[in-house]
């Protein structure tokens, strides 16, 4: 038996992985560990505990380790922190194989502490560009691994032309697409099942789901930002469903944004959300008129559903897109327009360009096929 | 002015740095702050502090951070560890731009702490592929990297298929081959001014010159490896002055393998030092009949000088040589007839591959005149 | 010159040193070194670098390391990490005395970290009695200095009780106390200078003082406890000033409280602030109908003001209080009958139990006077 | 069942709980956790995991976070590091109680993170008084400990002095005596079993038992402290077994003084081992002329064994003992002298000052019944 140990920091990579969390469990060769750490701890940025055990996904282990300072300091000190913790964790529990999803700032202390430890590597989501700081954590984190699942051709292409062997880059299609593909019609009432603020929206007539994340290279910016999505949409007196940023250097901001407006506007049509199982999620996106801010929801789960997007800002510059994209500047006006652009348009047609939803099957059976090479690291020492 | 931190973990590292230490200080528009950290700091690997002192080069802190356990859970602790407390530092002086150097597996956290705190990084000696798990931190700092300067052409040129942009790329030439060129011929004892234990050879015969590393991937075997070498070298009966390995996983076996054939013969002719100033071990590099080991100075400071090397093992695998360079497998037996095939040469043409001589300068100069677009962090938050 | 480092890791413990800083600093014999550490950074539990940099008092460094999850792993690990960086801080600048103060969880990082290096260890505060979980703290701390600083002959009976040799114990009265003997009465308008939320009591007439901390061995508590209180003084329909509580576990649930309590009551006569400095916060209590809380400030300064007081449940537990302070259960009632039995005494007589207004100038010349008998370490190694 | 964990940070305190392990272990309502960490971790001052297995202990996680820099500055960095990664271990096993073995610097680290995660501490060997710095670590974890096991009345007397409560302080006697009053006479070769280095002395005529720390406040005298004790030794030329210090500060001058010694001295009668498990160590002890250094060792088992004693310099200043040993200054004529009389005046009537055998079961039944008062922590928070 594999012991697979996969590494979660955030609310947003549990989403994306979490297909490969269930395969990697069903699978008859290999044994899973989760870890989870980072943001993924923390209440207000969507713990994920207890997500996991709903699913009856095991937590091999817990290691609390974000800085409670709304500055770029503490985002390399989270990171630290990380490499030294899951050191320990490493040399305890002796995985086969580490994996590190996509490219939050601290993903890559996953990274540095199983490349130390000769752990062989995987990564999922390298080779994909969004003209942000993400890329070179993406770009840093690729050169590391040993292993690559990636969405697209052109991510695959991309990590080949970076001097990455080409069979170590498996082009699986991401395992966020699966949930999409997999998912249901049923009905549930958002409001009730995850409370959150603000009036509620009757989701039977046309509204908007929109998330927007600080910039990390535009800490400082992250307040006005927000409220220039605040104020396009309430501008067009849509109704809408908000969710709360991921935990980043400018978090802090955005929130700020958020209570200030609400405190003046009271009375529109939003409401805000803490967070959600991803399932809802999908079934809340697939009936929205369309998705509005810099996630790469607008631009992944979104072309899969036929979603239209409006994408805000330089957030996703550079990502693969399908049709339903439109990109706008990060104005009022700019906002508004889209917006009212894409709700004329309506759905766009489905395309599979980030996967047919078997990437969740498809990366653990690599896992569990995949030469292991490296020699096993002896310890203690 | 500018504020430029250069982060020194190894003693190998200043030496490779030290013209570019020189360069800035002198500099008329740049600040220099040093920190010294990982096995720089500890004495029996060759704490460089005395070196610095004596250079009148500002250290502006010391962070003590090597963890005293020869296995690979150390190795990523030291970097988490030298992570968090990089990002005080920056957050306390608040660096314009911070240099980190090489490969060693320490120098990534650097460029973590840099790249999460918004501050520009410069890498010297990205490029360069060796074969090795280096090659994976190398590459890896190089996408965290805001700056390149390298030693060659073709450095450059894979630089940019990693898709770098060409014009963020330098080719300055190596720094540590500055010291190759500006050395004078002078005459001084190592014996009086290093100590060092062992048999005394007569400098003015024939001997080599001994530098061999323990091989990161394949820890357990640096003892074994380093008996090789030792054997080799005696049966030739030939003086050799043997230098200590660097920190890594796996010197306490290389240490052990010298301690244990030095017990066995305590009357071959050979000297083992722990630590020797660069321009001294320049003017014993160029004075010595071949270099032995797989140090990158077989590779890069002997193409320079034209000193025949023997580069033994997998280590230097990949890297760009000169004709000055003999590779063997590290069996007992490669390695004798190897040096015996060099003795035979005798000296090389002097090539100018890694550098001209001025690359200290010129790597000042441009961190004294790129534009650094990244906005400055403002801190404390 | 003795280089004397003062760490401070909340506001609270900056209000509480602030005249021996000051003396520090104009002693023609000592220099000041100021460490900023914990929630001492953080703006939510009041920053205080912008106070220090009004006073003119020199930041040596900021250790950002405030963990931002609401539990105790959080408050360790944030020690922890205090450890590590005080170690590195003390071995760059070599202070040949630390000063502590009293008995914050994070405070004895600072104690640690001395000790270890043997750098003399003064502690403020020490032998005082709250009957709760800081006792152990504080008593700990007290264990590992060389030298004691205390507010009461009590406090100082009991260090000796202890086994600490008298001759190190000095009372020198409370320096949170000079500031009420120096303090000059003038005209502010807090509203103005501090902003705050809530409706803006008249401060002409009567008002309350509020300051109530979350209980540590009470963790989960915090939110109930904070209501009971805001329900008491609502019922009494008296003007309140409230202060936010520090950084510890279970601020969460204060500030939840306090959140709730706000939205169902906008409209009653409450102010709430963040921070405040202190000569401005003792302007704000000196004028006041009575302090209400489980501060020590309501034992503390308020005894050398007079103003009543009316101490809620076991924080300040056998703490030594003058004639000013009444203690209550942590129930509505009981609070609400206390605070009108306090109304209507009105002032009391001024005791000098906690000191006599020197304490600042007595423990700057105590750390230029006293002998050091710890030998110097020796760094870098 | 209660969760036990014990947190062993060093070869020392391994022996002195071993008993207490083994009850624990035992014992039907309690379940053990054993952590390693410190020098405890490391092979060259006793890997205690082989003899862990070897007893069929359970070890529930390793923690490497020993520094590699001889001073003070890595011994405060690897209390920090244990501090954090101790918490992490906490909140994932929710230890009822956790248990810290007497006075070393890094035990501190066990208590903190217990203390602020409110988790019930215990502390074994409170209580006694040594007269240098160990007694502040030791007094300083009776302050933040819930339940105390001491070895002495006299111990248990002090601890109540200090203000802690005598109900929660058991006297219990030392754990470390119980393996004296166990242990059966056998058989055995040390050098067979544990190699080390060195002449061999005859173990059935005199030989003397040689076991000397570096003293913490005393860095830099270590070499010369063990030159001492090697040349008196030498004098008497008398056989010697010498046993490897602990990992301290100062270790390295210890260890360069013997191996210095051992060069210009290669014929004299010593052997040097680094580690023994302790049943071999007390038969070595029991069939001794005389124990010399400066271990507790000559105080505790030797009094209970009736080995005369020769303990040197300052180390043990202050704590009880009984008339089997004899006190000398750490100077060369000093030591000859003491040992000659001590070799004169033969075995003494063995005392049961520090126990009578049965501390281990004593301790764990304690364990079992306590009542913990404490509420349980919540976490993930």
């Amino acid at each position: 038996m594999r012991k697979i140990c996969v590494v979660i920091t955030a609310r947003a990579s549990y989403s994306r992985i979490k297909t490969v969390l269930t395969a990697i469990q069903a699978h008859p060769r290999l044994t899973l560990q989760i870890v989870v750490t980072g943001s993924a701890l923390v209440e207000r940025f969507g713990n994920i505990i207890p997500h996991l055990e709903a699913q009856n996904l095991p937590v091999s282990a817990i290691i609390p380790n974000l800085l409670d300072v709304e500055n770029t300091t503490a985002s390399a000190k989270t990171t630290g922190l990380a490499v030294i913790e899951l050191a320990t964790f490493f040399a305890n529990r002796r995985p086969d194989l580490v994996v590190t999803v996509a490219d939050r700032y601290e993903t890559i202390a996953t990274a540095i502490a199983a490349v130390n430890m000769n752990i062989p590597l995987a990564h999922v989501q390298g080779g994909e560009t969004t003209g942000n700081i993400d890329d070179r954590i993406r770009n840093s984190i690729s050169q590391l691994a040993d292993l690559h699942f990636v969405a697209t051709e052109n991510a695959r292409d991309r990590l080949v032309r970076m001097g990455l062997s080409r069979q170590k880059v498996h082009c699986t299609g991401c395992p966020s697409i699966d949930l999409v593909y997999r998912h249901k019609d049923f009905y549930f009432n958002p409001y009730e099942s995850y409370g959150g603020v603000g009036t509620q929206p009757d989701l039977n007539a046309p509204y908007l789901v929109i998330l927007q994340h600080p910039v990390t290279t535009e800490t400082g910016h992250s307040k006005w930002q927000i409220g220039n999505t605040l104020h396009a949409i309430a501008a067009l007196n849509m109704p809408g469903i908000w969710f709360w940023p991921n935990a980043d250097s400018g978090t802090a901001g955005t929130a700020q944004g958020i209570r200030a407006f609400r405190e003046q506007h009271p009375d529109l049509p939003f409401h805000f959300f803490k967070n959600m199982e991803s399932s809802h999620f999908i079934q809340l996106l697939k009936n929205c008129a369309a998705f509005v801010g810099n996630s790469s929801v607008g631009i992944r789960e979104c072309s899969a559903l036929g979603v239209p997007a409006v994408n805000i800002g330089s957030r996703q510059r550079g990502r693969e897109r399908g049709p339903n994209v439109l990109d706008c500047l990060p104005n009022t006006e700019a906002i508004a327009s889209a917006v009212q652009h894409q709700l004329a348009h309506g759905h766009y047609q489905q395309v599979t360009l980030y996967g047919r939803g078997d990437a969740g099957e498809r990366i653990a059976e690599q896992l569990a096929t995949v030469p292991l090479i490296l020699k096993k690291h002896l310890l203690p020492a």
